[in-house]
């Protein structure tokens, strides 16, 4: 057993919608002692790298309706029920910037937030594919646009990115082509 | 006027709790149709990189409930009202790890989850000043630990640091470091 571990004791959904759910707890901490824990139920999803022969990436502008401001963000999309997350992520590549993705590279996964939700995002690296045509949802309004790694990179270091998965994923994929891990 | 900007047209809430209230709210897209919109409202908080006179960081283990699991992180703590972020650094480095910080540095600013969340996490870089002693929360189990820039990184590459702002604060000190920006 793992000195550090809350065992949970009681389990209480106080709201179920269509985004997330939320959960009221109480667990026994490490020491004994009772705690209550909040917890926000999401299931979490994908983000993917797309590069084009030019070593170009693409991105997608969007509102961002919790923040109030529009973000620059790498592609990304939600797991549906059973989906593994390389479906998802070869899914919402084509659906958002309309080319399919090959020679797909697993970045690694990330929590969020990981103290009060459970939601974590599967990272993927892939090279442009064939054309098939963009799909978005109908309540899904983005920009594309196109930025090399240098480009995001120095966006990201003036304060112009904000996005905790498009931070993360630029870099590991900076690390991990200079590590050979991405060709 | 943004081409993205969605405007909100009610606002409910539907929880209000100790850790995060939720939202229902309705809202007008760009192309005057209405949709559904479910907010976190979450006060965020900040992240501390703590680096002591041999290179080497801070770094707490910890449960996290919502994740079950042991996590690998930078000290972190949430906002309380008013308080600007900066302060929110110095009070909480030296809560978790027993020493202030000095020489400052502002890396920027993440949005773990921007979708459906307002937090935002402030993130800082400081080096180990006077040692003043730790005083935790009675919840607060963790495990204080030095590991250095090389170090962690090899481990965020290895897949053993999944916590978004210990990944994205890592490598922007890395970058800032290169970059002069942080001596």
């Amino acid at each position: 057993m793992n000195e550090l571990e809350e065992k949970t004791l009681t389990k209480t959904y106080v709201y179920e919608g269509p985004v997330v759910n939320l959960r009221e707890d109480t667990a026994e901490m490490p020491d004994h002692t009772i705690a209550n824990r909040t917890l926000v139920e999401h299931p979490g999803g994908v983000g993917i790298a797309l590069e084009d022969e030019e070593g170009r990436f693409y991105f997608v502008s969007q509102w961002r309706y919790a923040q109030s401001v529009v973000t620059l963000e790498y592609p990304a999309g939600k797991r549906e029920k059973g989906e593994d997350d390389l479906a998802v992520a070869k899914r919402e590549i084509a659906e958002e910037t309309g080319y399919e993705g090959k020679d797909w590279v697993y970045l690694g996964t990330i929590y969020p937030t990981p103290a009060y939700d459970s939601e974590t995002i599967g990272l993927y690296y892939a090279k442009k594919g064939n054309y098939v045509g963009q799909h978005l949802d109908q309540d899904e309004h983005i920009n594309v646009s196109l930025l090399t790694l240098d480009e995001i990179t120095d966006k990201i270091i003036a304060g112009e990115v904000h996005d905790a998965k498009t931070v993360s994923m630029t870099f590991l994929i900076k690390e991990m082509k200079e590590r050979g891990l991405i060709q």
